[in-house]
C-alpha cells in the first residue's frame, strides 16, 4: 500500500517512525511540509526524511509544494496531518478534496475540514469509491469511530457524553485535587506544556465543540456546525464551586454532550459523581455512548501526543488496506 | 444472510428479538433449544418462535435436533449460544467444528469451546475460509475484539488487565461502599440474581480466569489454558482489608492480568488506586489494553445481559455479513 503524508509536525512524525519501525506493509512515495517536499515513486526511507526535518527543518525539495504531493505522487491514501484551521479548513480542505477526486483514500488528523465540510467530502469519497477516515480527529488514540463502526454495529446510538478536551481535564483535575484557582491550574498547564500561551481556543471549550460537532455529524449525519453547540467555558470556575461538588462525592468536568432527540448539543462544566466512568484525571479523554442494545459503553485513553495519534492514523490505513488494497 | 441458531436461554432470546425489532437484513433459518427445532429455508419468524417459546417452553418440533439444525440447515452463518461447560465445552464445541466443516461462519458467546480449543477452531475455520468470532465470550457488550482488531490495528498489545466477572465486583463494591462483609454482600448478590445458589465458580475466580485464557489465546496465541493462571478468589477477603486499602484512597478489585513479557497470567484481588479507570462499581466489566502506540486504553461497559451480549453476537454478524456475505 502505498500513501502520501502532508504534514511533518508532531503526528506527521509519529506515523513515518511507526512506519520505519514496523512492517505494516506501507510504502511513502510523497512527502511534503508548509514549506517542502519530496516525490519517489519506488519509496521514501522515513527514517532518512525524520533525519532531514530534524537537521535542516524540510523534509525536502522546496521547489515541490504539498499540492504538487496531492496530485503528482502514485498513492493509494493521502495522510492529511497539517495544522487545524476551524474557520477555512485550509489548506486541508483543499488537498482533501483534491485527492477524493484523485480517486484517492484519505486519512486525517485535522478537524477543521471535517468539522466544516463532512458531509460534502463523505458524499465525495462515495462517489469516487474511496474511504474518508478521521479517527484520529476525535480522542487522539482512543478508537471511537472504530467503535461506532464495528464493535457497536447495529446499535441505535442514544446520546453521547465526553471529555474531550485534555488541557481543560487537566486544569479542572489539578483544581479539584489540590484546591488551586483557575488561574494556578492554568499556569501550571503552560508550564507543563498542555496549554497554550493563547488558552481560549481550550479553556472557552471551543476545541471540546469541534470535536462534538465531528461526533454528531459522523454518528447521525445531522449537519450540525459550531454555531449550533450551546458552549459555556471553564474559565470563570471558582475553586468554590469545585469545593461544594466534592461535598457531595462529586467533581466537576467539562462535558460535551449530544441527545439528538432532546435537540441538546452543548458543552459546559457539569458536576458529575466521582464514580463515573467518563471522570477521568489529568489530560486524559473519555467518551461514553449510551446505546440500546449495549447500554453505555465508555472508551477511556490519551487524547494527544504523537504515537497516540499516529495510532488512530495507522488504524485507518490498515483498516483500508485490508479492504480495499493489497499488501504488495 | 442467514443464521442458524442454537440456544434459547437469555443470550438466543435476545438476539431474535433484535432480528424482529430491527432492519438488519438477516433470515434466520434453523433454531434449535435443548430439546426441539425447527427448519425452515424460507425463513422463520423470531416473533412467532418467541411466543411459542414463551408458552411451551420448546422452539419448535422435539424430533428435530440442534445437531440436526447445525447439518441440515441453510445457513451462511451458526450462532452459538448454547450453556457454558468449562470441561469439555460440549456440546457447543462439537456444533462449533462441525459448523466450521460445512464452511459456515461461526458466531459464539460460549465460552467452553473458545477456552479450551480456539487455536484448533480457528485453524479449522481458516482452513475452509470462514469466520469464527467470540466477541460476546468477555466483557458482554464491550467490543474488545473488535478493538484489539480494528481500533488499535497495528499496535503491539502489551499487557492486558481487566475487571471480568461483574458479580465478583458488585460484592467487592458493596463491602467497600458500605463496610459489609464478603458473606453479607454474597447473600445481597444472590438475592439480587447477581449471583448463583453455588458462587464457586465466580467467586473464586474461574469465569475471569477463563475469560483472561480467551483474551491471551486471541492476541498473542500462546496456546494457554486454565491451569496456567495463578488464580485467587475473593472469598478469603476481610473487610478490614477493604478498610486498609481506602486508607490510602485505593481500593480492592478483582484484577486479571496478563503480561507475557513477565510471564505473568493470574486472577486475584488486588489494591488499586480509586480513581484508576479500571476502578468501575457494581456489575460491570472494565478492560485496560496497554500498547506501544496508544498507550493505555480502557474499555467499560455491562458484562452480561439479554440485549448486551445480543450486541455482540450482532456486531459479529453484521461484520461477516459486510465482509462475505450479500445483504438479501
Amino acid at each position: 500500500m502505498k500513501i502520501a503524508l502532508l504534514g511533518m509536525g508532531s503526528v506527521g512524525r509519529g506515523v513515518l517512525e511507526m512506519i520505519a519501525a514496523k512492517d505494516l506493509g506501507i510504502t511513502v512515495t510523497g512527502i511534503a511540509d508548509s514549506k517542502s517536499g519530496v516525490i519517489d515513486p519506488d519509496g521514501i526511507n522515513p527514517a532518512r526524511i525524520l533525519k532531514a526535518k530534524k537537521k535542516t527543518g524540510l523534509c525536502g525539495n522546496k521547489k515541490i509544494s504539498a499540492a504538487d504531493v496531492v496530485s503528482k505522487a502514485d498513492y493509494d491514501a493521502l495522510v492529511e496531518v497539517t495544522p487545524t484551521n476551524a474557520t477555512t479548513g485550509e489548506p486541508g480542505l483543499g488537498y482533501i478534496r483534491q485527492a477524493l477526486k484523485r480517486k484517492k483514500h484519505v486519512v486525517t488528523s485535522n478537524k477543521g475540514p471535517i468539522a466544516l465540510a463532512y458531509k460534502e467530502l463523505k458524499t465525495l469519497a462515495a462517489k469516487n469509491g474511496v474511504e474518508l477516515r478521521h479517527e484520529a480527529t476525535v480522542g487522539g488514540a482512543i478508537p471511537i469511530f472504530h467503535t461506532l463502526e464495528h464493535g457497536l454495529a447495529g446499535n441505535e446510538i442514544l446520546a453521547i457524553f465526553g471529555v474531550l478536551n485534555g488541557t481543560c481535564n487537566y486544569i479542572l483535575t489539578r483544581m479539584s485535587d489540590e484546591g488551586l484557582t483557575y488561574e494556578q491550574a492554568l499556569l501550571e498547564a503552560r508550564e507543563l506544556g498542555y496549554a497554550e500561551a493563547d488558552p481560549t481556543y481550550d479553556v472557552q471549550g471551543i476545541d471540546a465543540a469541534i470535536k462534538l460537532v465531528i461526533l454528531a455529524n459522523t454518528i447521525w449525519g445531522n449537519g450540525v456546525s459550531l454555531k449550533d453547540v450551546n458552549r459555556t467555558g471553564i474559565d470563570l470556575l471558582t475553586p468554590d464551586a469545585l469545593r461544594l461538588a466534592e461535598e457531595e462525592d462529586c467533581t466537576i468536568r467539562l462535558i460535551a454532550e449530544a441527545i439528538p432527540k432532546k435537540g441538546l448539543l452543548r458543552v459546559s462544566p457539569r458536576i458529575i459523581e466521582k464514580n463515573h466512568p467518563l471522570v477521568v484525571d489529568g489530560t486524559l479523554n473519555a467518551i461514553t455512548l449510551e446505546t440500546d442494545m449495549a447500554k453505555e459503553i465508555t472508551l477511556i485513553g490519551k487524547g494527544a501526543g504523537s504515537l497516540e495519534t499516529a495510532s488512530a492514523i495507522i488504524g485507518d490505513l490498515l483498516f483500508i488496506r485490508d479492504r480495499y488494497v493489497k499488501r504488495p
